[in-house]
C-alpha cells in the first residue's frame, strides 16, 4: 500500500479493519449456531482476509461529512456482507468457476455448491437484516430506509447483478468500450459508489456534498476495477486469486484486452485525478478519501 | 379447491391473484430492460402460474385487521418475489435438481445455471427494494422497517435458508420427528407465518391480535408443508411438480416417511383445527382466513 499524501493510510485502514472485523464478528451468528454448516460457511467467507475496502470507503466518507464511525458501522458491515455474498456466487462453477480466492479454497470447494449458494443467499439476507435492525436502531427508520433504498438499487438487476450477467455474456466476445465500462460500473463501481454515498447519507450530508461524493465514488469505483484488470493482466496476483488462472485467460472482457495496458493505465490515472478533483478543497476531513484515491491508483494487490 | 365454510374462497383468491399479478407486473422491470436475459429470467419464474398463496395470506390478514389490500400490496408482492427466488435456487442442479416446476422447465433449464442463480439473487434484492421504496412510501419508514425486520428474520440463516440446508443434509438419512418439524417450520412455515404477520403489521394490529395470527400462521404453515408431503407421497402432483420424480423418491425427509400417511393426515388436520381455533370468534373479517385454513386441509394440488 502506498500513498502520495502525507496521510498515514496504512494505520488508518488497519484501525478501521479491526473495528469492522470486530463488528462483523459480533453481528454474525456463532459457528455453532444451527445449522452449523451454514453458519460456518458464512463466517468462512466473511473472515477470509478481505481488505474491507468498501467499509473503509463508507466510514471515511461518513467521517468526512461529520459523522462518526460508530453510527455508520452497521451499514459498513452490511456492505461487506453483500460484497462477500457476491464473491461466493461469482466463484461458483456455473459462474467464474474459481477454486481459490485470497489463497484459500473458495466456499463451494470447502462446503459444496449447494451450501455455497445458500451461504451467499443468507449473507445477502443478513446484510438487509443488519441495516434494518442495527441501522434502524442507530440511525432511525428514515435514514436506515434511505440507505437500504440506495444500496438495493446498486446491487440488483440494474446494478451489481446486471454487471455479473453482462460480464458472463461477454466472455470470449468482442466488446466495445461502452460495454466494457457498463460491466465494470455495474459489477464493481456501483457498490463502491453506494459505500461512499451510504456514509454520507448516515452523516446527513446535503445534496451538493452528496453529488461530489457520488462523482468521487463513480470515478474511483471504475478506476478500482480497471486497476484490478491491469494487475490481473500483469499476473501479479492472478495465481493467488484464482486456481483456474487469470481473468484475461478466461476470455473475460477486461480493460487491457480492449484498450491495451498503456491506455488502461492512463484511463485509471485520469479517473483517480477526477475523483480527487471532485472533493478538492473540502478540508482536512477529506484527507482519508484523498489518500484512498491515491492508494487505488498505486496499489499492487 | 374446497372449503367447509360458506365463504366463496375461489372467487376471493381469484380476485386477489389478479391484483397481485397486476402489481407484480407493474413493479418488475420490463423484459426488454438490460440485461435482457436477466429480466426475462426474473419474469419467467414470477409469472409461471403460482397460486400466490403467500400474498393471499398477507392480504387476508391485513383485511381481517382492518387494513386495505392496497396498502399491503407492496409487501404481498415482495413476499411472492422472495418465494420465487427460493424456488429458483431450490431447483438448481446442486440443490433439488428439478427440471420441471408447475409443468414448465425450471429457470436453469431455460436460462442456464448462472442466470438462474443471478435471477434468484436479483429477485431477493428486488423484494427488499419494493419493501423499502413502495412499502416505505405507502406505510411510512417505521412500519416498512418493522415488516422488513420480521421478513428478513424469517427467510435468513435462522429461517428459510436454514430449512433448505437442513433439508439437504437429511436426504437419505434417518430423521426424528423434531428434526422433521424443524425443517418444515424453517423451509415453509416461517415465510407463511411472516406473510400473515406482515399483513397484520401493516394494519397496525395490537400485540394480542398479532399473537393470535402468529399462532395461526405457525400452525397453518406447518400443515401446508405436511399436506404437500402427503400429496407428493400419493403422487397426485409429483409428476407435474418435478421432472426428477417425487421428493420421497429422492430420499427427502417427509412427514409420511417418518410418521406414515395416516398419522401425517391426522397431524395436519390437528394443526388446521388449532390454527382456526386461534382466530375463532374474532368476527366476520376473519372468514377468509378461516376458509384458507380449510383449503389447506382439503387441497389436492
Amino acid at each position: 500500500m502506498s500513498g502520495t499524501t502525507s496521510f498515514d493510510l496504512v494505520s488508518y485502514v488497519g484501525a478501521i479493519r479491526e473495528k469492522v472485523d470486530a463488528a462483523l464478528d459480533e453481528y454474525l451468528k456463532p459457528e455453532g449456531a444451527p445449522p452449523e454448516t451454514l453458519h460456518r460457511a458464512m463466517r468462512y467467507s466473511v473472515f477470509s482476509g478481505g481488505k474491507r475496502i468498501r467499509p473503509v470507503f463508507c466510514l471515511a466518507s461518513t467521517a468526512a461529512c461529520g459523522g462518526s464511525h460508530e453510527r455508520a458501522m452497521p451499514i459498513a458491515c452490511a456492505i461487506e456482507l453483500i460484497h462477500t455474498y457476491s464473491l461466493i456466487h461469482d466463484d461458483l462453477p456455473c459462474m467464474d468457476d474459481d477454486d481459490m480466492r485470497r489463497g484459500r479454497p473458495t466456499s463451494h470447494k470447502v462446503f459444496g455448491e449447494a451450501v455455497a449458494v445458500l451461504a451467499g443467499d443468507a449473507l445477502l439476507t443478513y446484510a438487509m437484516e443488519v441495516i434494518v435492525n442495527e441501522g434502524g436502531r442507530l440511525l432511525g427508520p428514515e435514514t436506515a430506509l434511505a440507505v437500504a433504498a440506495d444500496l438495493t438499487k446498486a446491487i440488483g438487476s440494474g446494478g451489481m447483478v446486471a454487471g455479473q450477467v453482462k460480464d458472463m455474456e461477454c466472455e470470449n466476445v468482442e466488446v466495445d468500450a461502452a460495454t466494457m465500462e457498463y460491466i465494470h460500473r455495474c459489477k464493481t463501481g456501483m457498490l463502491i459508489t453506494a459505500s461512499v454515498r451510504a456514509g454520507a447519507l448516515v452523516a446527513g450530508a446535503d445534496g451538493a456534498l452528496m453529488e461530489k461524493l457520488t462523482t468521487y465514488g463513480r470515478k474511483l469505483g471504475l478506476a478500482f476495477q480497471i486497476v484490478d484488470d491491469i494487475l490481473d493482466e500483469e499476473g501479479s496476483f492472478g495465481d493467488l486469486k484464482s486456481g483456474k488462472g487469470l481473468d484475461s485467460e478466461k476470455g473475460k472482457a477486461t480493460y487491457p484486452r480492449v484498450f491495451g495496458l498503456e491506455k488502461s493505465r492512463a484511463v485509471a490515472a485520469g479517473l483517480v485525478t477526477e475523483a480527487k478533483a471532485s472533493i478538492e478543497g473540502l478540508g482536512e476531513g477529506f484527507a482519508p478519501l484523498m489518500a484512498l484515491a491515491d492508494f487505488v491508483a498505486g496499489r499492487s494487490s
